[in-house]
């Protein structure tokens, strides 16, 4: 059973092990959450599941948990990769967000032709992503990566791995995920608002490990095309069976 | 083809009517998008289809557009509400938003055991229906009804009317929608954060018409379980086709 608070930590977790806190964990849990000295708090930091823990010390700028027992094993999200190319603020971070909470393994922004901003924060971006996995009681944290090129991105593609990308201009397109076989590397694409160029298009279309997958009549936002396609994913090839 | 600016009009749509703008599509056209005479404007009302029209009259407070070819057929989403618990307001907002999106016909905010705002802003959701519609190309913007407690609605539920309901404690059940028949009228509850209290679970598993549909291992916020639960419907039952 989890504890109410739950908590991303960059430290080892073991029977017994101490937790040392962060400024900002301990702003978190004593200032914001009014947790005291014998209070339970959730950790996972990604490798060794998730665990019971009880705060030791408690103080404004520091603090210190104690692990009890493990709660959960380390639960690893599928071998999905998840491309999109950032839009406005507000509307980026809500992608990062929904991309760990729907089990992506690692988070790529990637700039494409019609893609408006050339920098992203990719600090806090992956901050949005270790929230979300926090909220969603996973024990694995996708990696932000930095921001590439999308041509560059294929050009160094991985063998083996498949790519579904979802293009508003392509409406008629079937659904043939379901025909795969499991447990292969996927990535997912989606493109900026504005579409993809007709180069872009046309290499991507051209690619023997590109499948596209149409996302209905109407045209989504990004940020819901993100989760409509990683449902898709998920349900026919993912960890959803 | 239609028009870069998209707009719901609440007035007759037809080859050479005239429409004319309220004050704040006035301003947006002319003031915001900074449109004159003689630009197109995309315009729509739920039931005449899309239809490119001209300005003809573009003034501070009120202006004049007139209809010339209708670009888009009515194109009705299927027979599907999106029951949903109200949670934060900007949360709201977009669950509202992508329900329009995704092709909801009648969006109905519920009262749960576990909801903490017992007051909606019927008409900002609406409005957030509107702009959704206008973005995503449809010709129909999905009506916002009031909020209404979840028992009453389950005691008045039509005749005929399947319900699938998302719950994060029903994690094992199976998916079994693809098998339904289609064409039939549905609809989609999320819960709220706090998830259904076991009164409502219990009465929701044992209703006839319902089908408890499992949405992965994470847990979802409610805007995402919205996205998540109304792809898995269109796909197996919806327009996706």
């Amino acid at each position: 059973m989890s504890a109410k608070v739950r908590l991303y930590v960059d430290q080892p977790l073991g029977a017994g092990q101490s937790v040392p806190l962060s400024r900002d964990q301990a702003h978190y849990l004593f200032g914001v959450m009014r947790l005291t000295v014998g209070a339970s708090v959730s950790v996972f930091n990604g490798k060794d599941g998730e665990w019971l823990t009880e705060v030791a010390e408690a103080g404004k700028r520091a603090g210190l948990l104690t692990c009890q027992t493990q709660t959960k094993p380390l639960q690893l999200p599928p071998d999905l990769w998840f491309l999109f190319a950032p839009i406005k603020k507000a509307r980026t971070d809500f992608i990062v967000e929904k991309a760990a909470e729907m089990g992506a393994a690692r988070i790529l922004p990637v700039q494409t032709e019609f893609t408006n901003s050339e920098r992203i924060r990719q600090d806090r971006l992956q901050a949005h992503a270790v929230e979300a996995a926090e909220q969603c009681g996973g024990t694995y944290v996708p990696e932000v990566a930095a921001l590439e090129r999308l041509d560059r991105l294929l050009d160094t593609w991985p063998a083996g791995r498949q790519l579904m990308f979802c293009d508003e201009a392509e409406v008629g397109s079937a659904l043939s995920l379901a025909a795969r076989e499991k447990g292969q590397p996927w990535a997912i694409l989606i493109g900026p608002e504005g579409g993809f160029s007709d180069r872009e298009r046309s290499r991507l279309t051209g690619l023997p490990f590109a499948h596209v997958v149409s996302l209905g009549p109407r045209i989504l936002r990004a940020d819901t095309a993100a989760v409509a396609a990683m449902t898709l994913w998920q349900q026919a090839l993912g960890d959803w069976a």
